[in-house]
């Protein structure tokens, strides 16, 4: 296809594709004669990927080079290009500075009672929940703290349904892209729907004990 | 007590303070001769979740006053000042223009299909959701958008936690600033756990697939 096709098929303006191709994140297209350049279903694939971590993930070029090397990599298992990708989406959250020892200890027991033994012990997102940890404690919030571990299962409802999804897929590049935006639009939709199961579970909670206040003769106080 | 113990036991400076009752975030303390100055817990409470507003939700002055004042209105449930402070969190958050009316549509039908009635169709969290959807749908990758319906039944999970821990509390104003707290600290903690959760799925779904493909023999591909 030329590339005002290309351009059409992935919604990437054609100056932009003409970018990415100088900048190494797409194969140039093959030439077929004066001024006529034909790509292939590979390019459309690339570019859809390669604009997910631009757009929607807010990678830097250069990170998202580092992901593509990744993938060409022929020893490298899809794990460990997830992985790669993944620590690219999610710089911008790791704290600069180190947590604290005792906020990282409490990340790790989290991540321990719950089974999970495949991260390593000095993740950068272990960094990023111990540094959320310690904000807690030093709002004196400490009792949210134990809560992290309810979180944790529910991540974990979240994280197989996520991965569910790439196994749908077959090519690299279109498992990457649904990881890509998985991820980041997940994230968007997941905090709109625990704001939303809030005003829920609130209207349940504290209309009814409101109710149960000021009309206390139509309820048996239980506290269930 | 003097404002420089009210500093040292709310971890915000004097100066902070003072800005604060000027701006009427914070009632003045009540005088008691020249240049001395008494706060009681009142002062103690409302401060912590001033700070937890403006520090951690990152919400403007202007809005932590609207927050204040519907808690003063002695006609508010409780229910009402959290939907107040939950949409003051959430604002940054919103689309600017209006969702399409088949994502809104979406976004309702997810949270219809959960049995959520609380929320009204016209609630800001609604567009962020349908927004998301939108974002998906014009990726092309509308699979994606059926398992929102799944990211809810987690949400809900996380929400009841979240509810919980505010019940323990008994003043408004420490319901409020764990709430805020809560929710802010809460989007970063489950990011995190999430991602961590990934690791932990990917590793078991696509390490044992690359192994599957090496070593057949060792292993009946019954696809569980």
């Amino acid at each position: 296809m030329r590339i005002g096709e290309l351009s059409a098929r992935t919604g990437v303006p054609a100056a932009t594709i003409k970018y990415y191709v100088r900048e190494g994140l797409l194969a140039g297209g093959e030439r077929r004669g004066h001024n006529q350049v034909e790509y292939g279903e590979e390019h459309v694939r690339r570019l859809r990927l390669v604009r997910a971590m631009v757009e929607v993930g807010s990678v830097p070029i250069a990170k998202v080079r580092e992901v593509l090397a990744e993938i060409e990599e022929p020893d490298r298992d899809l794990d460990s290009t997830l992985g790669v990708a993944s620590r690219a989406l999610s710089q911008h959250r790791v704290p600069v500075e180190p947590p604290a020892e005792e906020d990282l200890e409490t990340a790790r027991a989290i991540v321990r009672r719950r089974g999970w033994d495949a991260i390593e012990p000095g993740h950068p997102y272990l960094w990023t929940l111990a540094d959320a940890i310690g904000r807690l404690r030093e709002l004196g919030l400490a009792d949210m703290v134990d809560m992290t571990g309810e979180y944790a299962r529910a991540a974990e409802i979240v994280a197989e349904f996520d991965l569910a999804l790439l196994a749908t897929r077959r090519e690299p590049d279109e498992i990457l892209e649904a990881m890509v935006v998985g991820t980041v639009l997940g994230d968007a939709i997941f905090e709109a729907l625990r704001r939303i199961a809030q005003v829920e579970v609130s209207a349940r909670v504290f209309q009814r004990g409101q109710r149960n206040t000021e009309e206390p003769e139509s309820h048996s106080s239980t506290g269930e």
